[in-house]
């Protein structure tokens, strides 16, 4: 048990002297309290204590500065390794405190600390930061130059568990290092973690220690202890973040969503006007639900009865999407709470995108107050399919499917809407954030965990504004359903100022891989990626094991899809001697059994349709990545209608496992791939890798949701 | 200068007793003859002599068990290390030659190495291998577990120049090391360059030399010097490939990719036969020269006049093309040397792909007796359009453009076709090389490099039977056209038996990435990659500089633009401030400037034509990456004929840079796309990665011809 009244005292201490770092013995103490070994060491005020303590602790020692006013004590020449002997320990006192000295002449030196010399270890980094979005943070990775020259380093979110810890052990590109290499044992990865979760734990009770370094921890086959501790604190409290209950959140975004009755504030009869364009893609749309115009003079406009406000509205109204200009958003948006109606949409630009903080800020003001919901400002609006609402205006969409998006960006809504009609993809909804300035990804993440029309979610984000909270939310939700995420930006976040490594580490996008990993959340690299993802997890069926089976008709596509495997760490599956056998009955003897099973070019149908036959129903077979080459014997809409088939039969067989493939050919092949996909077998034309990389993220969503 | 003679008698010594390894003081002297310092050092056959050596070269030494029976000499105890005095040196004598005993009781123990122990330093390794494809390598990376776990280590093919060593130390991922971190002071670079010239000589100039590892080379500001030498012999005399002289290949090249007269061996006026589809193809694709079918038994073929064997025709034949079963190729084969035909097209399979090794090797025998180079066997065949030639059975295409590419397998082939009819690509080429048995990638290039037809070449590698004819014909080649490389297989490589930490890197991708590199060749990592790359190699002109200018209409795309342009090595230009201040005269207040210029979604057409004209017009900007997205206000084909009309008019003006576009919204973008494609201007929907991937792959090209 952490003893928390012991750091509580230490850092109290620190903030009536208005320091903002630890000392070693300080920062020792914080560690004694939370089962953070140290080694053995005392502080000595002059140089025979320094030769007493240690000749107590025995020899060698390591001496170093102790002063409030000294951080980097290496550059101070604050250090000294190596001390043999108490003459020696005497002459490092005196040489310590002469160089502090020399550096600062207006330090103040507390002492000089002796400490135990460990043996040779393994030096390991672990340390804490705080990040503006994620909060307290848990870092690992190697000591020395892996970590400070190839940055070789994971996170977690504070506070974490032992099975997180183990897993960073993992993660890092060197974790071979950890089980020992060049004759080394291998260290105690038990003690590893334990260290992990401690800190994660000290900085997650403790929000005024910003950042923590635990540089170098000597690991080693009988446990790790922490050699050197840099604490940095910040007693500036942040302020909380306006969090509605996860009830009133769900109900809030239920009817926002859903919504039976729409008005639109701003409506118009005139043509081009956004006004305009949302009336009619709500009508176009085929909404059934009541619309409500809104306009100062208007009767009615395209055929709907018009109210000068909201409150003259004979009804309810869940939600006001609004089409007047930035300045009369304020006005409006009390109406609206004087109506009761719980969501705004907030097509208007002119907020923060363009420097106008304030404006958003009485915006946001109005809203918290009046308890409305702000989607937007700034965006296009939204739609859902299932209420064939197309609350935006841009053009309608309708195509209903499982999968719903968002972007923060408008040009990448559009992307999706294009796509998406392109694709033939049913989407349940697709959602503008814009600023985001108070609905965000994890409302609308908390909306489709529990919307029965939505199987899948993919979000284009440029920077979440709370972290933290869209990781809680995620890890629940990618639980179920798959979660996409493509991070924008991710190479442009820049350098920050930090005082330890680990806060210079941490203000990096493998922040964001770490804890969108830790969501269980499927990274997307790219726009296309993140699209064909989206498609892809709503058509494929969850993989029941890891053993994939490449099947191909052309050997130099085989190569292609192995490496495309291997590349997104799909495992192909050791043939067994039994399969080989039953796979062999059916293809020519130069063909190769194995996995890839190569068919060879030259087979007729009957081949692939009885290769893919005996694959669909094998159950140790859990996924089928097939390559298909044009041929005359067997043309392009013959190998799609056996594979469409072979698929449907396995399906009504109850054999429903995860199927994509490659076809290379002439341009039928594409006429090939639209009647494969239509039936939700994934086939891209002209491409081994797409096919698989689908595939690939089907598996991660899977194991990271432990179905497999 | 090397002493040569030093180390051919060192070998010839080794070669005499058998030795697959060197001695330590034989390795030594061969690191004298080439400049290789080694730590000062000498051989003791007794301890008191151990006693002498250390006490002249100073302490602290370092002793070594010499003998050539034990090659991990740490396993056997026989290294220790820190000797501070001739009483350790001689209790070291005696200990490293019992643990010698005790390790192996049969090994010849020459004496005790003692050497003068260097000062800390940056640990490299430097080492060489010889590669099956490639022949010697020189490697360097980092020593310790950075090499040995990370696998940080670069490769060149031997012998290799300073600035290509230089070029080495910059490669790895831990490069910043070298500099100097954590307080020390960089290493001699030069000093290291020249370590690595001097080994990459050394096994180039003794082929036998078959693996070496200095490990590790201790690196400081002062010099490099090896303080373990490891050499391993292989006396085998390797069977040196066949290659044509270069005037050779050119001659039988441009008569076989460019016949006037093409004879069908085995035409077939039979629906379904390959010997049909070939004529077939010949007389539809509207090849123009003579077509002669060779049948037992036909009078004619489709319109054509039939001989029963190429001696009966009466003119020159240029290629034979084969639709004859595997069997009957040697024959024939035989004939077509008897008429002096250059060049047979072996479309029969049932060779080595099918384990018919023999039968490959006879019909080689045949073709090099006969002076007939092969194309094959078991391939497609060829195209040239610019020939109209369709030397195939697969489906015709005759589309002319300057891309010529091949492919190793006959699915990928098939792709090529299929793909550049679909994106209405030209090329000049299309060449199925299918089990190799002589024609290979170097001789196309050898033809291509001077064809005035082609202007960029894409090939789909399996193996390379000839690394290193390839490697040196590509760098000459890539200097003037471009060399897109897909090498599939690239994960699938391996373990292979090796004896030296050297070799065992070697059996590695890592080998084929710097060759290729070295080269001058663009890689792909997919399929369509290598597709699009050649495109948009063609498409594209050559970047002047390396400045790169976003300019987009919503600024979500230019935040994935710019990540692109990070991903692919594009540099952002700074905005140069009067220039920022010419596009603020377009944009609204709150558009951005900088990089990317954000004009903002709502603005008319004049804004993006009057932007695109300042960018294209302004010397200081070298590419283009236009974000365009779609609004009422400039929809999709009104800013593709914008741009069409602004490339066309800066074309004309002289300002020809490369432009390329990522198109956001809906469906209508496909067709803007496609106008902008048939216009040279790169353009794509719904992705932002893929337009700037290819624009970095011009620049990766630019750059490695010492264009930019």
């Amino acid at each position: 048990m952490p003893n928390q009244n012991a750091v509580r005292a230490v850092l109290a201490k620190a903030r009536e002297a208005g320091r903002a770092a630890l000392t070693a013995d300080e920062a020792k103490a914080v560690c004694d309290a939370y089962g953070i070994a140290t080694p053995a060491e005392g502080v000595a005020e002059s140089a025979d204590l320094a030769g007493d303590i240690a000749d107590d602790l025995g020899y060698p020692v390591v001496m170093k500065i102790v002063s409030p006013d000294i951080l980097h004590k290496t550059d101070a020449g604050g250090v000294i390794t190596n001390i043999a002997d108490r003459q020696a320990a005497i002459a490092a006192y005196d040489a310590i405190t002469a160089a502090a000295k020399n550096y600062n002449a207006n330090a103040t030196i507390t002492g000089v600390q002796v400490q135990q010399q460990l043996d040779a270890a393994q030096e390991v980094i672990i340390g804490a930061a705080t990040d503006t979005s994620f909060g307290k943070l848990v870092a690992f990775g190697l000591g020395g130059v892996l970590v400070e020259v190839l940055r070789d380093v994971t996170f977690r979110l504070a506070p974490t568990t032992a099975q997180h810890a183990e897993a960073m052990l993992n993660e890092i590109a060197g974790a071979e290092i950890l089980d020992g290499v060049r004759g080394q044992e291998g260290v105690n990865r038990q003690a590893l973690a334990e260290l992990i979760v401690n800190v994660s734990a000290l900085v997650d009770d403790f929000p005024e220690i910003a950042e923590l370094d635990l540089n170098p921890v000597f690991a080693t086959a009988a446990g790790a202890t922490a050699v050197d501790v840099r604490v940095l604190l910040d007693f500036d409290a942040k302020e909380a973040r306006y969090r509605p209950s996860h009830e009133d959140i769900l109900a809030a975004m239920t009817r926002i969503m859903q919504p039976d009755a729409v008005a639109v504030i701003g409506a118009s009869a005139g043509e081009g006007k956004i006004g305009n364009s949302v009336m009619k893609n709500l009508i176009d749309g085929g909404y059934q639900g009541a619309i409500y115009p809104i306009h100062p003079k208007a009767d009615e406009i395209l055929g709907h009865e018009c109210y000068a406000s909201v409150r003259d509205v004979p009804g309810n109204i869940d939600i006001a999407i609004f089409c007047i200009p930035a300045a009369l958003v304020a006005g409006a948006l009390a109406e609206c709470g004087a109506k009761n109606i719980p969501g705004a949409v907030l097509i208007p630009s002119g907020f923060a995108e363009i420097g106008e903080h304030e404006l958003q800020a009485e915006i946001v003001k109005v809203a918290r107050e009046n308890s409305v919901r702000l989607m937007g400002p700034n965006i296009y609006g939204f739609y859902y399919t299932h209420k064939n609402l197309c609350a935006t205006f841009c053009t309608p969409y309708t195509e209903r499917g499982q999968v719903a998006l968002s972007s923060q960006s408008g040009g990448v809504g559009m992307a999706i809407v294009g796509f998406s009609r392109s694709a033939k993809m049913g989407v349940s909804a697709i959602v503008g954030l814009g600023n985001k300035a108070d609905i965000d990804e994890d409302d609308l993440l908390t909306f489709f965990e529990q919307d029965p029309n939505t199987g899948v979610i993919a979000m284009h984000v440029e920077d979440l504004k709370d972290g933290r909270a869209f990781a809680e939310v995620a890890s629940r939700v990618s639980k179920k359903k798959p979660v996409v995420v493509l991070k924008a930006g991710r190479t442009s976040m820049g350098a920050r100022a930090a005082n330890s490594h680990t806060g210079a580490l941490a203000g990096d996008d493998r922040v964001y891989d770490a804890v969108l990993r830790q969501s269980g959340v499927i990274r997307a690299r790219s726009l296309n990626d993140m699209l064909e993802f989206a498609r892809g997890l709503q058509a494929l069926p969850t993989p029941q094991g890891e053993n994939v089976l490449i099947l191909t008709g052309a050997g130099g596509s085989g190569v292609l899809l192995s490496d495309a495997c291997a590349d997104n760490d799909l495992t192909l599956m050791p043939m067994p001697d039994d399969l080989d056998a039953a796979f062999r009955e059916y293809i020519p003897p130069f063909g190769a059994a194995g996995n890839p099973v190569d068919i060879t070019g030259g087979e007729p149908p009957t081949t692939y349709r009885a290769t893919i036959d005996l694959a669909l129903r094998e159950d140790r077979i859990h996924a089928l990545v097939i390559g298909y080459w044009h041929t005359i014997i067997t043309p392009p809409m013959v190998f799609a209608e056996l594979l469409g088939e072979a698929v449907a039969a396995a399906r009504s067989a109850g054999n429903d496992k995860p199927v994509v493939a490659s076809l290379v050919g002439d341009v039928e092949i594409e006429d090939a791939c639209d009647y494969l996909m239509d039936r939700n077998i994934l086939a891209y034309p002209y491409t081994a890798e797409k096919p698989v990389a689908v595939l690939g993220a089907k598996y991660r969503w899977a194991r990271a949701a432990g179905l497999i």
